[in-house]
């Protein structure tokens, strides 16, 4: 499961900037790292004329554009999808770390960047998942401070506490869209069930990385894949 | 597996304009459109200064912006991702089709919009994936020819090519990146083998829906999950 923490802080605390700060650093460290960035107001990602946004218009539910430089995925959404389903729809392989920036309601492990003009007293300082606060001034409170200016030190604290562990399989299981933890003896015998299940394919020896989804059809309607299991 | 169908033919021969006739027509029928837009001169997505923007431009990997309305996903490639990755990262669950916007060079249906004045003869002409062509005027070629203005019979047409089987067990298997076909007993039996696992954990005694990804470590590092499998 890649690790996830939320920069949390009041509006305008300064939770972009410190990402500005700690991205570049623990990418210079040599991490991949994503982030997932919470817009209460609503945004406009596209422009009004091209073809995605023409498409968009048109009723597709998700639009997709893709060059040899980058890609990107819009998608409309009925209600906000909430921090654990967009974890779940990251490129898992190519990220060693994810930043939430808001989703401070959401029980993951946060950063609060606080500034004591905008609050009397930080946002989270009753909340169990609390792991640090970035502020100027002391805080009171039990939990590490790092100074807004010193983004180094920040991110040699969360790669001590989620990146430094030694590499084992990676899985990731979700039911129902929802995430799923599973204990190492669960964890290990899906893994070889699976992967032994996978190398006896066609083509498929040794596998490294597996990506599976199973969509089951709704209670009643036809399934002719269970009319016959060996043709 | 979720259909897919790439649009192709010459620069301006009306593409996009023929996508923003027929994904309405195909809405209005009750089906769930996503579109891949290939995009061979580069775009730009995102909007200078804006928070997505800064958290690029400071080195971030992967960037989600997601609000109650709509979700984005921004990602730096480096090189082409091509058709079959792209496929792979769409919300399975959340589609019935996919249209792509361009990719001639890839094997999959093709529904080619040709226009004699842009090219003398349809692109396809010889692909053994071109499944129809959209021109106004008579073609020569075996295929059926629709009419730029009839969106209508290109929907029911590619709706009883790709949308009218009956629902079964979808699933996705990718090994490495690369997309494994199942045959029926391979599906059913990897279906039984992981729903049953997956419904003897706790609090997952019916699942209906399963995302499962794997990722082994690379020879050689330690690897904590193999020491024992009964902790």
């Amino acid at each position: 499961m890649t690790p996830l923490v939320a920069v949390v802080g009041s509006s305008k605390a300064g939770k972009t900037t410190l990402l500005e700060k700690l991205i570049p650093v623990l990418k210079a460290r040599g991490w991949r790292v994503a982030v997932i960035k919470h817009d209460v107001h609503g945004f406009e990602i596209d422009h009004e004329g091209k073809d995605t946004w023409r498409l968009r218009r048109a009723g597709a539910d998700v639009v997709c554009i893709a060059s040899s430089r980058q890609v990107a995925f819009m998608q409309s959404v009925p209600s906000d999808p909430g921090l654990k389903r967009l974890v779940a729809r990251m490129p898992m392989a190519e990220v060693d770390l994810i930043l939430a920036e808001g989703y401070k309601g959401e029980e993951v492990p946060k950063v609060e960047v606080w500034r004591p003009e905008l609050s009397p007293e930080p946002l989270c300082k009753d909340d169990p998942w609390l792991l640090a606060l970035v502020a100027s001034e002391e805080t009171g409170l039990q939990v590490p401070r790092f100074s807004p200016q010193e983004p180094e030190a920040l991110a040699r604290f969360l790669e001590e506490k989620f990146l430094a562990e030694p590499e084992a399989s990676r899985v990731r299981l979700a039911v129902d869209g929802q995430p799923v933890a599973l204990g190492t003896f669960a964890r290990t015998a899906l893994v070889r069930t699976v992967l032994g299940f996978i190398s006896s394919l066609k083509g498929c020896k040794d596998p490294r990385e597996v990506d599976l989804t199973i969509r089951e059809p709704s209670r009643g309607s036809p399934d002719p894949g269970r009319r016959s299991a060996s043709d």
